[in-house]
Parts: C-alpha cells; sequence; structure tokens
C-alpha cells in the first residue's frame, strides 16, 4: 500500500460522517506503521471528538514511530474539543501526512508548524484537491464568507419547468422527488423567489422521518408573501426568513407574530441586492443554501456569481410550449460568449430521470 | 463459445457496413463448425453481396454440417444478388440462427420456410431485439411507410437554443458540431421550418468532405422563402424540397428555375399536413429524416408521432432569459401528463457537451 493507498482510505473515511459533522468539515485520519493499519477514525457528529482523536481511540497498540493520514490539517485550538496537533505529539506519531489545508487564514499552516517544532515530519498539501473535495461548502464558506450555494431544477428534455398553464407537478419520477428530499437536507438553507410561493404554495420541507428541514428563505422584495400561505403557516415549525427590499412596518408585524423572520436588505433597482443577502445570511451562520428558483431569481444570483453548483433533473418527455417556463429566465445573456459556462462534475441516472451536476466557473 | 457468443459477433460484424450500404439494412453472418469460426461477413455496400455470400465467401473449409448465424433473416428472391437461402442449401450447412425477421411482410419467413423445408434447422427471432436495433430505419420505414425521424436540436443546460437576440453561434463546442455534421451524413433528409431559414440562412449540408449531404426539405407553408437564401442558391448543388401549402404559381416557378423542387401538400388550418407529407417522402424513397427545428415544427411533429427518436445536445452553459427561444415550443401541452414521453437509450459526451439520446414511446 502506498501513500496514495492510505490517504484514500482516509477520504472513505471521512465520507462516513455524511451530514452529520455540519457545520464542521467530513474528516478521515488512518495511522499507519510498519505497512500495517492500526488505528482509524473519522469525525463523527458535531460537537465530537475530531477524526484524528477518533483513530487514536480505535488503537490497540502504541502508535510510536507511526504515520498518520489525515484529509484536513490537524487543529491547534480549543475548540468544543482540546487540539489534535496535542494527542498527536502525545502518541508520539513520527510523521504526518495532511491532505486539505485548514481553510481559516487565522489558523491555516499553524498545526503543521506545531508539529514540525516538535521532530515531527509533516508532509502537506498531499492529493489536497481529492480532500477539499470533501467539504466544497465548509471551504467555500470559511474563505468567501459566503454560502456555498446550489442552485437545483427540474426540466423536461425541451428545457422547460412546467407546461404552459403553469403546471409543473409531477416533471420528475418518484426516484427523483425522493433524491431531492435527501439534497434538501443537506443544506442549511433553502431559497426561492416569491412568485415561486404565489403560484406553488410550496412548504420547501424534508419529509423523511428523522431528517432536518433547512431554513426557508424567502427572497421578496415587496414583502408580498400572503399569510396564509403554507410557507407562513407553518413558520413557527420550519424557521422562515423573509427577505424584502421594502420595509413594510404592518406586514412585518403580521409576519413576526406568525414566527416569521423579516430581514430588510438594501435594494438595487427596486430588488434585493443579493450580494449583500448572502453575506447577512452568511453572518447569520448559513453557510449552504439550495436554491430552487425560479426563473427570475436563478439568473440574478448566477449574474452574481453567487452559485456554486447547478443540479438539473431532466426528465425523458417534452411539454413544447412558446411560453412555457424555463429554469433560468430573467434578462438573459445578449451573445452566446457571455453565457454563464460551467463544468460537468457528475451524471447520474434517478429513475427515469438524469442528474446532471455543473461547478460554475467563476 | 455460446450461440450468444457467436450471435454478438456477428452484430459487430453488421455494424462494419455503416452508412455504406443504405438504403439496404445491415447485415452480419457468421459461420461456425465444431465450435470454430470458419467464415465472416457483412453486407459491406449497396448492390453488392450480401453478409451470408460474404461470409461464404470466406470459408477456407468447408461448411456442410455448420451453423450459420444472420442477424437477418436470408432473403429468398432475386433482388440486386441471387437469393442467399440458395447459398446456404448449395453449402450444405445444417443449422441457421436467425436474429430478426424481414420486415417486408410480403417476404417475412419464407427465408427460413424455405431452409426447413429442405431439412435446415432453422431458429428464429434469437437475439432478435439486439439484431432489430441494427437497422431502426430500415424497419421503421418498411413497416410503416414513413421516413425514421430524428429530432435533433442543441441547447444550453437552461433549455436554450438561442440568446434572447436569437444568436445561437454557437452553443455547443467544435466536438460536438463536428459529430453533428457526421449525423447529417447518416440521414437521407434534413428537414427544418421556414423560420429557421428566415433566421439563421443555414446551408444544411456535410461539410466533410466525401460524405454525402441530406436531400434538404423546408417546411414552408407560405412559400416564402427568400429567392437569395443560400438553400435557394445552392440548391443545383443539394437536392432542396420546399414544402408549401399554399401554391404561389410564380414563386414556384421562380424557385424550380433555380433547380428547388416545390412539392404542394394538403393543409391542416393553413399548415402543411404533416402526416400526408411524411407519406409522399417516403414515396420518394427518403427513409430517414434529420429535423432540426424549429420549435414550432418539432412540437407539430411530436405531436403527430412522427419522431422516432430526440438527440439533445447539452452544453455546460446557461443563457436565461424570459424570451430565449427553446428547441421545442408550439401550443405546447396543458398538463404534464399530456407530455411527449420518451426513453433514454443512450448518453456520451462529445467534447464538453453532453448528448442525450431518447427514444419516443407512441
Amino acid at each position: 500500500m502506498t501513500d496514495q493507498d492510505y490517504m484514500k482510505r482516509a477520504i472513505e473515511m471521512a465520507k462516513k460522517g455524511g451530514g452529520w459533522v455540519h457545520p464542521n468539515p467530513q474528516v478521515g485520519a488512518l495511522i499507519v506503521k510498519d505497512g500495517r493499519i492500526i488505528g482509524e477514525g473519522y469525525h463523527v457528529k458535531y460537537g465530537q471528538l475530531h477524526a484524528e482523536r477518533n483513530a487514536i481511540a480505535s488503537l490497540r497498540e502504541s502508535a510510536e514511530g507511526a504515520t498518520i493520514y489525515v484529509t484536513l490539517e490537524p487543529c491547534c485550538h480549543y475548540g468544543k474539543t482540546p487540539p489534535c496537533t496535542e494527542a498527536i505529539l502525545e502518541q508520539r506519531i513520527a510523521r504526518v501526512v495532511i491532505g486539505s489545508r485548514d481553510p481559516n487564514p487565522k489558523v491555516s499552516g499553524k498545526g503543521a508548524a506545531i508539529l514540525r517544532e516538535h521532530g515531527v515530519r509533516v508532509e502537506e498539501d498531499f492529493m489536497r484537491e481529492e480532500c477539499d473535495q470533501l467539504n466544497p461548502v465548509f471551504f467555500h464558506y470559511i474563505t468567501k464568507k459566503l454560502p456555498y450555494v446550489v442552485m437545483k431544477y427540474a426540466m423536461t428534455a425541451d428545457g422547460k419547468i412546467a407546461t404552459k398553464t403553469g403546471a409543473s407537478k409531477w416533471i420528475t419520477g418518484p426516484e427523483a422527488r425522493a433524491e431531492v428530499q435527501q439534497i434538501r437536507s443537506r443544506y442549511m438553507g433553502i431559497m426561492v423567489g416569491i412568485r415561486t410561493v404565489l403560484q406553488d404554495d410550496p412548504m420547501l420541507n424534508v419529509r423523511i422521518p428523522g431528517e432536518k428541514s433547512p431554513i426557508r428563505i424567502i427572497c421578496d422584495s415587496g414583502l408580498r408573501i400572503p399569510l396564509e400561505s403554507q410557507i407562513c403557516q407553518s413558520a413557527r415549525q420550519y424557521r422562515t426568513i423573509v427577505v424584502c427590499a421594502e420595509e413594510r412596518q404592518e406586514k412585518k408585524a403580521q409576519l413576526e407574530v406568525m414566527g416569521v423572520e423579516v430581514l430588510a436588505v438594501p435594494s438595487v433597482d427596486g430588488k434585493v441586492d443579493l450580494v449583500r443577502l448572502m453575506h447577512l445570511l452568511a453572518e447569520k451562520g448559513i453557510d449552504s443554501i439550495l436554491l430552487e428558483g425560479g426563473g427570475t431569481l436563478n439568473y440574478s444570483m448566477l449574474r452574481e456569481g453567487l452559485v456554486q453548483k447547478v443540479i438539473a433533473y431532466v426528465a425523458p418527455k417534452i411539454f413544447g410550449g412558446e411560453t412555457a417556463r424555463t429554469p433560468v429566465a430573467g434578462a438573459g445573456v445578449q451573445l452566446p460568449d457571455e453565457a454563464v459556462k460551467m463544468k460537468l462534475s457528475e451524471i447520474h441516472k434517478a429513475g427515469e430521470d438524469l442528474v446532471l451536476e455543473y461547478e460554475c466557473c467563476i
């Protein structure tokens, strides 16, 4: 087994953390001595031990002189748990192979430096890209101070998100819809424009027992959301933020009585300033948002460079219709060269539907 | 090796015929004796020997008592070449394993019957589905007396075939565009609506040296095609059929002088009756058509059940735009349940673009 093989195994371990470690990153660690894996662990749940400490806890023999592979630079500060660098030194581990750097500029490199000062051999940036991929949300949120935004839509093979009458139930099949429920539970927020609320009166929750629903964020410049909408009616059950550009005091008070948080954001051309909004949401600790449309909001978010990933569900059917809605509308670009460029990163099938994942290139 | 393995090999042989056998089907044949392949062949080119005769010609030993695997029922009539059943009997082949049945109802089953009458063991419908797939155009054309129609479009990931200004050069990358040139050479006709001619002034030819360009068919109810369009200007070089609902004698005469064939077809609501048109084109020997839009014609063709396959090129970019055009427009369906249903049959990448192939379910 090579260093690569061991790091791959550490990456597999890290993935076991799934959504449970949120808002912490997924991290895996592997301890190897004389060509044998003698310990392994991953960050299991927010507030609990880090991967390195779990790997150490799994040891059945001394790790003196061993190598530890960690997908993320070991922490060197007291947080919810004591620093991992200390644990590594206590075990007299001789070599540390690190994947991702700590994205927090205040801490980045410090863990590695402390280990080196104590005579440990440290290799950084080892399979860094693969390790970074474990935590795109975490890295984006910490370095940009903005939520990681995933735009998701379901369309027909001819690019329609509804028929010309506005009917959209259902475009995709049951497998795809079940998958979307899972996706929703992975992000901290879910955002739609007011038109989507007015047209579809959605709940935007997760209907899988035991799974957490995201915070619902409604972009509603004119504060038009109906008090009788499902969103408002369930605001005590599911945290809800309605974002407006013009604060109408009476409506605001009515909404707040129902448990809705009203967030006034400066406007640009009468519309919510989306860059400001994203910074405000990041300050509230919202590290990730699933953007579910409609077309106007989707276009504005893309144009502002606020979308990191696009997930398109493509159903094997055709609606046609000159006036049927498409996933991204708004003003649109003038010339093909001005398009929002992306990179296809994954394809899979969900039942009869196809799921295309793109990374936005900014 | 099993019967399956041998038939698979025969199918591979058949594919070598590529576009050259047109309008004949692609056929492969394999002769096996005592567990050894002693002969193989395929239909190489229209007018030349059939697959069975090529397999026999490749023999270096007697085929007496051997088995022949053929992807299509051997012919039993004199066409451009003598019947293959005779050749099989002459060789004293003992067993014939057949994939597809002859689609011509006048002939279907006759080849197998003649062989049986002469004491040959015959197995029919062996891996028939795979064998039928070799020749979808051929089977469709002969059984339905209609051209096999493939609708092709290139769109962005948000379902746009042009920006809001109508600009569409280019949506896909060079690899995808090269692939489309190959696709064009595979079908006998290429069809667009008059709006596409007015907007893009296309040539609709194949620009690969040595490859045949398809017959250009323009759906132009009101006979509006400009005499100065590239299509009209090049009508002597590339066969061109302009289809109209109202025959305007003067314009018709002008077009005919330029080498354009004008085909008047009865109208339905002022538009060309597409079912009638397709039957007329089939009578002219056009067995296959690549349909390249626009949205109105695409929708009408789909709604009439005249499209067998859809090939969608999806570029990794987003145009947005409330008014940007989409691949299928027209009236469109009212409810999701009324959608044109399809089955995803193939996915591949062409450069950075994705190519989705669907079979229409009728």
